[in-house]
């Protein structure tokens, strides 16, 4: 293959090569066909991979791909299953790959943060944190434990607890700029700051929101706040009819901004909740189309769901929490067809139960925990491989090492966000329907209050890579549904590879502008992440 | 005075007067001397006042302003008391006065916003929600009801209800750069976004934080979030001596990371105490130096306050009251001389009361009050003008219409933010008393957990400027301070005009580049706010 090489991606491996260690600048066609695999069909080809160990290494790489003028697409884990997994944004990038930079750098229990590289996972802090006293937690997001930290914040995702805004609860970024300029972001910037990882702003401009959802440079550290573990945790669980959206949205904003609730809530439909627990059923549908009806009230009936399905969580002291749970109980009950409450007394005493133990009604508590558990583990911050399986929905089975990637699943996220206000969710709602019902696939929704103000809408499109046509099929579902929800004023919070240039194009001419003078300004050769955020 | 004008100064004084009208463009001595005058001597000039009257005005004298090369600096209220009014941070610039853009756009009750012009003042927003049903809080600076809350939040300003994060709770920017192009951050870029008030970080790179504390743009408009009326108000008031600080600490500390608390505390010395509330003692010392050890002993029995003076609040329902307060109890009780709660109720029944209602040991409620409601008050989000007095500690008496730039107050403030932990906290305040051991002013400290994990440390240097050499004597006291605590690793988290260049000499060289860059790239002509956060 090296003969093929342009002179300046010849030059820029050897070069690194000559860094990093040959070991650690990977032209094999495995290793490079591993990496371009995504849950979606792309044209998007990597020229190689680099895997830089440190900060120096990355400032080296960085400095040696503007010189030479080769385009590189930093990835922390590269499983950003559902918008992009590692794949970049344009065609021909060699991939930055962060994973060996996995070290926790401190953990301190009395002011609650982490701070870390961007290689650390969910699942490796989580580790961390279970041998620390006293004891603190993480937010996860839905992903899985494999997911990097860093990855998500600058990408400003989200989890479920009380810290839920990745981005909102993490400060001090270390970013190498394309030149290979090292910058510190808030207090970072000044010598012997005490407060540079307890404290957001600094002191002047404040610049980390530059370095999230861009291609103006690559985060090498952050610190991310954690939560005290509280004295006492109870999830709850709801159910209820269509005709209740707009009532559950008004009383779950309510909650929200009087403070009852603290974290993330989200209810999704029923279509989520069969294809993330469930697989495709095969023998009363062909898996060319949407479920018909007549299948989906089956499955609603065998999985206990209703047309939307909420859970939340209250966090504190054991009195705090009955405060709160009074208020929940008082304005969302009347809302819903069934709320129930849970926590860890209540899953040990149904699991020494004899009998089944009546949840919901029609429902067993052990089990509905299949169902139950990774929700109620998210909120307290664990992650789980439970989401995972929903990528198989469209799929015979899910492997034991499942890896959706490899296995060609299909599955494309899009998202958008709405006031929380009962008439606009309908309103979004109704538009994600009329766009699948055109489409050969399952409108899965997932509403999320990320804020006291704002809903979170994630659509996911599930479906099988290896039937014929179905990727182009797929995309274009997806393509008119960004569409029609941009046009109608409900734009994403976060953006796949696939999906980048349709919201950039949007963006008013000024704000373009400012973009790209601020992309000449630090990235003037262009080398970093082209198309990233910028269409 | 015309002829006296430089060409271009002369030229922009011509096209800003055909712009805005010769009414809004003022040259006279009387109207520049009242904007020259701050609470610190400064050898920064004014040339000329322009009051543009709306955003497109705004964008017609940025337009001029740059083309022609004249400095201009924008200020909203220009009540920047201690940090430097309306005083520019260099000399010979063009006050850029918002103070006519003084329009609420919108008040949303149901989405708990409101979107404002820079000189929307306190005072005038509170007046406007207690129009609205059902009720808003707004979250006020300690400062006056006369200050611009734009303003405030730009600087990244605090107050003290569980909004007291003003830029935190704050999105939407509608910025005018200095070629008098306009930008808006956040989804405010996509034509008919629904979400551009309720979500902050839109898509994209997040680049609101660039118009914060930085001479980059002029913001003309903004949404601030506002915190839905509780159905129950609880505050806490505690004294506790010196060597409490840092079990005080550490127990505001936790109650704050474990969510008891959810707005900021706050703890005062006692020297902040007596001038904030009282007068200079003239009869028992002679206003040359700092109080002698003996008055003040007497002045703290007078006011009964102790070493350290504290106050938070809690907010809503009364069961969630009732659960949070137990655990402040718990916590706080065993470090402080004294605890005691207040709220409407209790104030009601002490002034019906024919005796005195003894609130804390030797203090009745009644008397009390007086130092006690503008704190209850702002903890509720109500503005006061108390506070304005204290800048009158070392005059003779406070006028009716106070105003410490005409009244040559004396009034430096400086800040310094320290992790919440004990041994930080006390670090930093043995530093500022020995500071002040050297100086002839009162060591006031406010320390104020703004966050889980950060305390505001602001001290305040009072003084007449009547006294001859007093300004340059404070001057001197507030430069060691600053570069004494800066030196220790305790930076602050704002700046007046007469620090700005302290800091940001500190900073290093990546980022003093970068701010360089960014400055050169958004203002090539370096007319906006010269020397502002930029040293």
């Amino acid at each position: 293959m090296t003969d093929t090489l342009p002179a300046n991606l010849q030059q820029a491996v050897n070069q690194w090569s000559a860094c990093l260690g040959a070991e650690h600048v990977l032209r094999d066609a495995a290793a490079i066909a591993a990496r371009e695999r995504a849950t979606f069909a792309s044209a998007h080809r990597i020229a190689a991979i680099v895997r830089p160990g440190s900060v120096a290494e990355v400032q080296q790489c960085m400095g040696i791909a503007t010189e030479l003028r080769v385009p590189v697409y930093p990835v922390s884990s590269g499983r950003n299953w559902g918008y992009g997994s590692s794949l970049p944004a344009s065609d021909g990038n060699v991939l930055l790959d962060l994973s060996r930079m996995n070290r926790i750098l401190e953990i301190n229990t009395r002011l609650a943060y982490a701070t870390i590289e961007p290689g650390v996972t969910q699942g490796q802090l989580l580790a961390a944190l279970q041998a620390v006293e006293p004891p603190l937690w993480l937010d996860a997001t839905g992903s899985s434990p494999d997911c990097s930290i860093i990855g998500n914040t600058v990408e400003r995702g989200f989890g479920h607890t009380p810290y839920g805004d990745h981005f909102g609860h993490a400060c001090a970024l270390q970013v190498v700029l394309p030149n290979g300029e090292l910058v510190e972001t808030g207090f970072g910037q000044f010598p012997g700051a005490k407060a540079t990882a307890v404290y957001r702003w600094g002191v002047g401009p404040a610049i980390d929101g530059l370095f999230t959802q861009s291609n103006l440079g690559v985060v090498t550290r952050m610190t991310a706040w954690l939560m005290p573990k509280p004295e006492y945790f109870q999830a709850f669980f709801f159910r209820a009819k269509e005709e209740a959206l707009e009532p559950i949205v008004e009383a779950l904003r309510t909650l929200r901004l009087e403070g009852s609730l603290r974290s993330a809530v989200h209810f999704v439909n029923a279509h989520k909740v069969i294809s993330s627990t469930g697989r495709y059923p095969w023998d009363a549908a062909d898996g060319a189309g949407r479920l018909p009806e007549s299948v989906m009230q089956q499955l609603i009936h065998q999985w206990g769901c209703e047309a939307w399905n909420g859970s939340g969580a209250l966090y504190g002291t054991p009195a705090q929490v009955s405060a709160a749970r009074r208020r929940v109980v008082e304005l969302l009950r009347p809302q819903v067809t069934e709320l129930r409450f849970l926590d860890d007394r209540l899953i040990r005493i149904a699991g020494r139960l004899r009998t089944p133990y009546k949840w919901f009604t029609g429902v067993d508590l052990t089990q509905a925990m299949a169902l139950v558990k990774p929700v109620y583990e998210l909120m307290k911050g664990i992650p789980t491989r439970q989401m995972l399986a929903s990528a198989y929905w469209r799929k015979r089975a899910v492997p034991e090492d499942a890896d959706p990637d490899r296995d060609r699943c299909g599955l494309i996220w899009s998202n958008a966000v709405c006031p929380a206000e009962a008439g606009e969710v309908r309103r979004m709602a109704a538009l994600v329907e009329q766009v699948f019902a055109k489409h050969p696939f399952e409108p899965a929704m997932s509403m999320t209050l990320r804020t006291e103000r704002a809903i979170d809408n994630i659509i996911s499109i599930t479906y099988d890579r290896d039937r014929p046509g179905e990727d182009a099929r797929a995309m274009m579902c997806h393509d008119e549904l960004v569409g029609t929800l941009m046009d109608a004023g409900f734009y994403p919070y976060r953006l796949g590879v696939h999906s980048m240039e349709h919201a950039a194009a949007r963006r008013d001419g000024a704000a373009r502008a400012l973009m790209r003078q601020l992309k000449a300004m630090l990235d003037p050769a262009g080398i970093l992440a082209p198309g990233r955020y910028s269409g």
